[in-house]
């Protein structure tokens, strides 16, 4: 199968390896080692000096570590989304008693660092701002640097999902003064769900102490003082682990640099690909993901059927639309384990698969 | 390496081997075919007609959302604690707003249900009871149906810590009454860590529609609507899914029963090794459990060297002690994959051992 959807992404064979190595006492020496080996790994993909935090979650329990370990009930918050996965962390923080304002922005459309200012001016009390760095649902790729600095006037902190987009496309953590950002297991990490990877600013450490929002699987604070004993608070996922260690042995030989081009390459592939098919792009082009390509699905296309021939004609598998985009996009991964030939083979079964769900390709050489 | 210690357990080749699957779409046909296939099937474990939901997380984690999902903050409930994990579950709890009563049992000991029933009378707004069934810090397994028959008349909910017992030790979830019931993958289930397994009573749901303490990830509702789907709220750690699978054909293939009888053996077996060795159990002999055995250290004895000289020069390992309980204790584990012949070599081991420990075994022959 060539598995194109935006994450869990495939796995690398030595990664599959790993994954089947047996278990161990998980507070003796092998665990300690790997864990205090892994982890300082971590900080070359966030480009920060601080640790980052190894949580046995998926991605979305790593979001609502970031939310409730820095902020209280009550605490006036702005999520400025830009579609599925922007709306979740609001939901988050909504949830744990934060007063959410919401700046939306139209699907497809990356946010506005204006806007982002204005909304912080028009309430001084706003504590922090909710990011999607890569928003998986349309293909978009914030301009995370410039919203940021939007934000810093305020003081407010930087919460910021990179789930879908940190180790695949540069997060510049320190340089760019995030706070809170998170990523996860299944994405360009190349290993299978069930980790979430969590990094904090020593400003964020500082807003933990006073942040009442209850917690204890998530309490990161208790995360941080087990990892550097080479523990973690409650029992790990052991296994991924195991496969971390090799992943990043992996991306490092690659190189981190070479492993961000080869995104561009693989993303631009497929962007000039698609279109060459005749299909319009969700994203606006000065945004569009490096990780995901979201398309949108022509009059009468139907999206259902162009999945399920991809799949069981063609053995390629793409997403489907989430939310109120189901049935109005189609959505092709392009990130962890992924080369040219990979994003040709989807196209080929692209060109091939379309005449059978309603839409007649514009050019037959790909 | 023969991993003896109460969790991770050891995994059998097959289990290993499907953790190395390569990954699937987690929202496609072959995911929920799994999970449609897989849930049911732990109904016969927890020996009850609802639904089981599985959750990405440790058994911590699990025991989190068994609280948060049936209470509210401010709710009084009582904490029955026989050692650390009752602890645990009472701080979970405390975290989250409870107003918790504590009654402790000393290490060793097993709940007492007339103290149970008479601090449910002395506090008759109490809304919930925690309950440890199987303490692995000090080897003893509660009489779980004795304590929740006396809690019953009270109305108070029943939630249960049954991470290291169910799947190795009878739990009958619905004969008994229990409200909230809670295992752990690496325990006897023979798997990797990463998945939470819970069971929610009719009047736990009834309970989750008015509790109000915050929940996101650990939302079960959210869980149980996706999983009656075949799906997953969040991205699911798949690979313990697809081992999940096959350890649940290993495990009714052997016949529930069969399994339950085989710890018994090997608890057996264990505690008249240890005990012919000439030393003495921390549990009360009327609820020591089935899974792990807790030995006292003899005055003199070195834990840790003995651990280390185990670990080291016989490829058996073994748990130590916990909080208060260090190097006062060490624990064998005999739970999951265990057959009489690892016991035997552990014990084997340990006679070998223990002079270098600072203890002289009483007899040579185990």
């Amino acid at each position: 199968m060539n598995l194109r959807i935006p994450g869990p992404t495939p796995c690398p064979p030595e990664v599959l390896a790993a994954m089947s190595r047996p278990m161990v006492d998980h507070r003796g020496p092998e665990m300690a080692a790997l864990i205090l080996r892994t982890a300082p790994r971590l900080k070359s993909a966030f480009q920060t000096k601080n640790d980052v935090l190894i949580v046995t979650t998926s991605g979305t329990g790593g979001l609502e570590s970031a939310v409730v370990n820095t902020l209280s009930p009550g605490d006036h918050v702005l999520s400025v989304s830009i579609g599925n996965f922007g709306e979740r962390l609001a939901q988050i923080a909504t949830a744990f008693g934060a007063v959410v304002t919401k700046l939306p922005f139209e699907n497809g459309r990356a946010a506005d660092p204006e806007r982002v200012a204005d909304a912080l001016r028009a309430d001084p009390a706003l504590k922090a701002v909710l990011i999607t760095h890569n928003e998986t649902s349309t293909g978009v790729t914030n301009p995370l640097e410039a919203l940021a600095a939007a934000v810093r006037p305020s003081g407010a902190l930087v919460i910021v999902d990179a789930v879908s987009s940190l180790s695949s496309i540069p997060v510049k953590v320190d340089a760019w003064g995030l706070d809170v950002v998170v990523s996860g297991s299944q994405k360009g990490w190349m290993l299978p769900p069930g980790l979430a990877f969590v990094a904090l600013s020593e400003r964020a450490w500082e807003a933990s102490k006073t942040a009442t929002m209850p917690r204890f699987y998530f309490d990161l604070a208790k995360t941080r003082d087990a990892q550097a004993k080479g523990q973690t608070p409650w029992t790990p996922a052991l296994s991924i682990y195991f496969a971390l260690d090799v992943a990043l042995d992996m991306l490092e030989a690659e190189g981190w640099e070479q492993v961000y081009a080869r995104h561009q390459v693989c993303a631009d592939l497929t962007r000039a690909g698609v279109k060459r098919l005749g299909l319009e792009l969700l994203a606006d082009q000065r945004f569009a993901s490096n990780t995901v390509t979201a398309v949108k699905a022509p009059q009468g296309m139907d999206v259902s059927l162009l999945r399920k021939t991809l799949r069981e004609q063609h053995g390629v598998v793409v997403g489907g639309g989430q939310a109120e985009l189901t049935g109005k996009i189609f959505r092709i991964g392009h990130l962890g384990l992924v080369q040219e030939d990979d994003i040709k083979a989807t196209l080929d079964a692209l060109e091939a698969a379309l005449p059978v769900a309603g839409f007649r390709p514009a050019v037959a050489t790909v």
